[in-house]
């Protein structure tokens, strides 16, 4: 069996790797807080000091942080990894980033005899928690095949999707229809409550035509119940539009609507709901309708 | 078993109307094209010169028509119901108007004793045939008792909203989020075409996650194969959202995503595309990003 380490174990990193223990694998973890760190360590495995140390002792490396600056600290940053990987160890990126970023990780890595995926997921917490993650994979078949045990430890629906880029490619994809239908189903429960009407009738109806989706069910009872404890935060739900619109500018594709709930949710950060799950979008039109 | 008028047999209500004539009743058909009259009749019914012929021998009338004006012409315009509708009759409209439009109906049928129902629905042409409509209804619990065994001819989830007016109030929200979950499908799907990315495994990866919805998987294949072939067409989701900004306007309700996708539906028209499925907001994008 590899010897595994894992970087970043935050609410999604944590429970990812907790199944990895669970399934016997013997773990090398790390987070840069470090009551983190031992609160994994904990349930039965080994604590690092450093990105760097995870990378002497580990096969493969697995990273989950929040986002693009945290990465390139753990490669390139004080005791980051870069001088550290072990040739023909394999490196898995599980962090959302842009895929032309991904990109430069990959070539650098490869440049150490490193083999390299993008695997970003989607499924929140609770696919974390229980091991339901989707799965989008970028890079070689190789390096995916090898993967695909450990894979499968933390999710069900995993998709090789194509090269280096392909896996961070389809999560920002993920995003920006997450993103629109959050704001579609929130347009839609915003107009039924001040109708009047039932609004909880209204999501039942509906889950059973066209406008059925994961986040009418999930998202959508959240509405109901005015209850945005995340979940996934707001802050990084615009953080990924980022990504996407960048991305769209890079590749000369116009993005009207992610454009347009970039902007909704920086009026939600505006007015302190950085930390609220992205439904809040819902609380952002309650608002601007004058319901409470 | 009561017997059925059936008013408007166009793309929905032709099948509709063979379900309830499978199922045993006894249906009086009427369409303002005589073709499509004498087309449903061919399959076992009495077909009717007028929408007033209609109203004189049923204990149930059903609408189908595209929009209010049609709506009006049946019940208001020559030869129109409201001189010839039986006391104690049922008047279920199950097409896309106004909620405000819908709550003026149901007053002035009302005072002629006749129970009224709006019933939208949704689930499209291959709901209509297959007799799997979602049916959204709103008016009293006793004409909706009476209604129920007839809905149930013709849909499967079927969920008595609240009041007159009520059941449109549900199928505008359904028509919201249908529109912004299109649109989120299409930026994400055209991103991917122009990154070169295999889009079909993206929209496979994706309906494992939280981007999952009925629209990913129907319209997301309809946008992977650039077959905008009708199912729903444009222009009527362009008239939909019309009553959506116009139910909006009334209730003082932003709707940004709304009124953006309108817009884009604008375009999608300017461009002559009035016929095609709603799904061609794809290739609106494609478009714009420079895809063929």
């Amino acid at each position: 069996m590899e010897r595994i380490g894992f970087i970043g174990l935050g609410i999604m990193g944590a429970p990812m790797a907790q199944n990895l223990i669970k399934a016997g694998y013997y773990l090398h973890v790390y987070d840069i807080d470090h009551d983190r760190t031992i609160a994994v360590a904990s349930s039965g495995c080994s604590n690092a000091s450093s990105a760097y140390h995870v990378a002497r002792t580990s096969d493969i490396i697995i990273t989950m942080v929040p986002d693009t600056p945290e990465l390139e600290q753990v490669i390139w940053g004080e005791n980051g990894i870069i001088d550290a990987v072990r040739p023909d160890s394999l490196f898995i990126d599980m962090s959302t980033i842009a895929s032309s970023t991904a990109i430069r990780m990959h070539d650098a890595l490869v440049a150490k005899k490193v083999q390299v995926l993008d695997a970003p997921v989607s499924g929140g917490q609770t696919g974390a928690e229980q091991a339901t993650l989707s799965i989008m994979v970028g890079g070689s078949k190789q390096a995916f095949d090898r993967a695909l045990p450990v894979l499968k430890v933390m999710g069900k629906n995993i998709v090789h999707i194509g090269g280096p880029g392909a896996g961070q490619m389809a999560k920002t994809c993920n995003q920006i229809i997450v993103a629109l239908t959050i704001q579609g189903v929130a347009e839609a429960l915003t107009l039924a409550k001040k109708a009047g009407i039932d609004a909880a009738k209204v999501r039942e109806a509906l889950l059973g035509g066209f406008a059925q989706s994961r986040i009418l069910d999930v998202h959508g009872q959240r509405m109901l119940d005015n209850n945005y404890q995340p979940g996934f935060k707001t802050h990084l739900q615009r953080k990924d539009l980022n990504i996407a619109l960048q991305t769209g500018n890079e590749l000369a594709v116009p993005l009207p609507g992610s454009s347009q709930v970039a902007a909704l949710l920086d009026a939600l950060i505006a007015r302190g709901d950085a930390e609220l799950d992205h439904s809040a979008l819902a609380k952002l039109m309650g608002e601007m309708s004058g319901i409470d």
